[in-house]
């Protein structure tokens, strides 16, 4: 069983990326499932229905989002037609959508879980457990997480305490990949960032002079995806042991292609 | 002209690893120049001048930190004894040490700035304007930023500004190595970050309960420097050209010893 | 039923200003139950037995505490011998401490809710939702809740959010008094901060010249407790009617003494 | 020589607060001056020429302002057409707009100085040396300063640093008023926050749904200036000497009104 994590697509230039390379990655790592971080795939910020139609037409089978998930208006009355979307488990009860998914693939059972961090980050129920509650109901299965974080600190430590329980730990939300991809002693494959999916001399995605402006100004001004230049594609490719059902193979991806 | 930057040392572990490899790192890139972020050297949490001579006399020439360069009250006292040492150039006018420091190898002069980001950080000023002001000084020379700083949206930015200007931009201070190392578009060679030396199995070098226990419950409580385990040494190999003053060849390090 | 709450008391010298003014305040207004904030009574850092002790000799019936809960190593061993003394409620499950208590004072039942904010604050549970489970289990007693917060939007909205359920909300944590104490449209006695016992001319009851020292250049230094000069007794008196078991009357008390 | 001060205008209900008290407020106190920050003037987010128009058509002299300057995209065009107002002075050097003005008013002269705080708020250059900077510069006048700031401790600590330079320091940010107005030791007169001009039964002006709804689930969602109910007007009324160019008198303003 092969899978295909992707990091956070970053608008039209993280859509035009994936369009560019994911079949021929697909074919080439022999690819059974595709997950890839949608929270800024819609101009940046945000998801909704069409955009989530686009990137499932894509090859896309189930996007992962973030703190960015209810940046467009639109979103959370559109939940119900976004089957394979899911947001940070650990918002509060009651907020709407699913935080974590289980799927069958082939002959395996896989869930999907996805958890935002707190350091740096908008106000959220502990993830740690959350992840707890959620094994409890899905530990048969094998267990991947999204863990959208801003500090390395909480993802080591959530990478550790999930060691040997989640069958792999792969983080998003700083954009850039992170070159510790391995296995924790107990056997859980982790990578602090898959990194995205956008223009490589940008910042974060974003065309360049809006954000170093408000460094130098501290003024606020609107800021875009950077759609030329180099666009890198970033994700991470595993392959899981049916026996173990752990991660036996991985490797991660770093492509640049030609805007 | 090689050159080789390495992450932050973390305590006892972080000055092993850097034992038993730099010497043979060194031959085998026939280095020229050893940089290494020190802030976490002494225990975790600062420097002072003991430790300081222990780093020099492995092998390290220049010694940068961040925000953990005050952790040890003896070390504003110690700073006319750390000759090549510097502490970020962004802290305000009036705080004691250097903030660069420009050093002769060869025929070739090399300046080293330290800078400190503002995201998610101690308050300091400005390091894109302190970066204008100090460059001016020493444009002359070849200039090597450490840039110490949480948000990969600071770190884009910051490299994007000085591109053209500073032959290199390392990240430090996450302590995750990051796996976007290149040339951008005018030239600067660039790293999100170096990552750190330290156990690797660990919370950014810390032994893992006590970071795991604070995220579980909110109580702090004292964080140990990692030393069981593997071992990591993260660096950055470069090759500066002498007639442009630009990296030509650049290389990340990752490796992995038994504790 | 006249109840006297006391904000933070900052160190030696909030507990002096107590000394020297608790018994007259006591007895000019009748006051039946006595309740302080109690997170800063040790040397301006955290609460242990021996204070404790001091405080409850000193006339104080319930101490509430805050986010320096854990500053003293000791404190968490001497639970057990501090009956009377509470720590923020939205602590997670498992840790130790009560983050409410009942008491019976003359013929009514009051319980003491204490509560941190999230916004700018170390990590917790949600303090709206953990209002709400202990709120189930004692709302046939007289609620007052200690909301130590630093945000007067989370105050405010924590206060609006409980108003008609709790008796009163006094909020702590910034060490000054608001000027908006009130009953709130569904009866609710609020005010944003209480305010605290300590030194006046000081930086929220710490000697000034380290913390201007730290905002001037970043170092970080020992703060000490202000022990000279002008003394406040912050608190608020209020009656509550046996009744309506809500407030009737309420006053601030803003007391300043010589040093 | 009495002057008011009034807190952040909170839209149309801040202005219409005024429109119902300040005439007769000028009349009972004889005030020369009347200086309010206009930070939330504009439908709660920002201000812009024809706000400030309205501002200046109701009798308020001088507006500052904060970090909600440029939450309209207009203001930054339309600074030529606002002559008394002024934003935070340590926004970097090349921000448009400025951080002081000094008027007559009889025969004193009178400056303004807008500076905003650096805990948990936006970037900005140290408040404290551009408070030094610009004294040098005017310290022959009578010196006003609208610190807009959070942290209670940072508040503090630069009313104590300018205590005997400036005349006034008058907080501004949190939107509640507090109940340390007083003289400083050298004959400052400082007040931590003079709170605001708006809906009381709100949160810091807003309609108290959506925060406390984004409290709770952690989604965010259009806050909206609250129209309805009892409005408070906030000011501080001081008397300055002529001889001494230090404040004499002073008294905070807390007025409700029916919406
Ligand atoms: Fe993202
Ligand atoms: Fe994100
Ligand atoms: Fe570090
Ligand atoms: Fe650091
Ligand atoms: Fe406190
Ligand atoms: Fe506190
Ligand atoms: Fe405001
Ligand atoms: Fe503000």
């Amino acid at each position: 069983m092969n899978i295909l994590f992707i990091g956070d697509l970053i608008g039209r230039a993280g859509r035009k990326v994936v369009s560019a390379l994911l079949d021929s990655i697909k074919y080439e790592y022999g690819i059974d499932l595709v997950i890839a971080n949608g929270e800024n795939s819609a101009g940046g910020f945000g998801i909704n229905e069409k955009i989530y139609k686009e990137l499932r037409n894509k090859g896309i089978d189930i996007i992962t989002t973030g703190n960015h998930i209810w940046d467009k208006k639109e979103t959370a009355n559109q939940l119900d037609e976004m089957e394979y979307l899911i947001r940070p488990a650990n918002y509060p009860e009651g907020v709407p959508g699913a935080g974590f998914i289980t799927v069958t693939v082939g002959d395996m059972e896989i869930t999907v879980i996805n958890l935002m961090g707190r350091v740096f980050m908008p106000l959220s129920d502990c993830p740690f457990r959350v992840f707890d509650e959620i094994y409890d109901k899905v530990s048969k299965t094998v267990v991947l997480v999204d863990f959208h974080a801003e500090a390395t600190s909480e993802k080591n430590a959530f990478g550790l305490y999930v060691d040997g329980r989640a069958a792999a730990v792969i983080g998003t939300h700083t954009h850039v990949q992170t070159n510790d991809d391995r296995l924790l002693p107990k056997g859980t494959f982790y990578i602090s960032d898959v990194g995205m999916c956008g223009a490589l001399d940008s910042v974060i995605g974003m065309e360049k002079n809006a954000p170093i402006n408000r460094f130098l100004t501290g003024i606020p001004s609107k800021f875009e995806v950077e759609k030329k230049g180099k666009m890198v594609f970033n994700a991470v490719v595993f392959y899981i042991d049916k026996d173990t059902k752990k991660v036996r193979d991985f490797k991660k991806i770093f492509k640049v292609i030609e805007g």
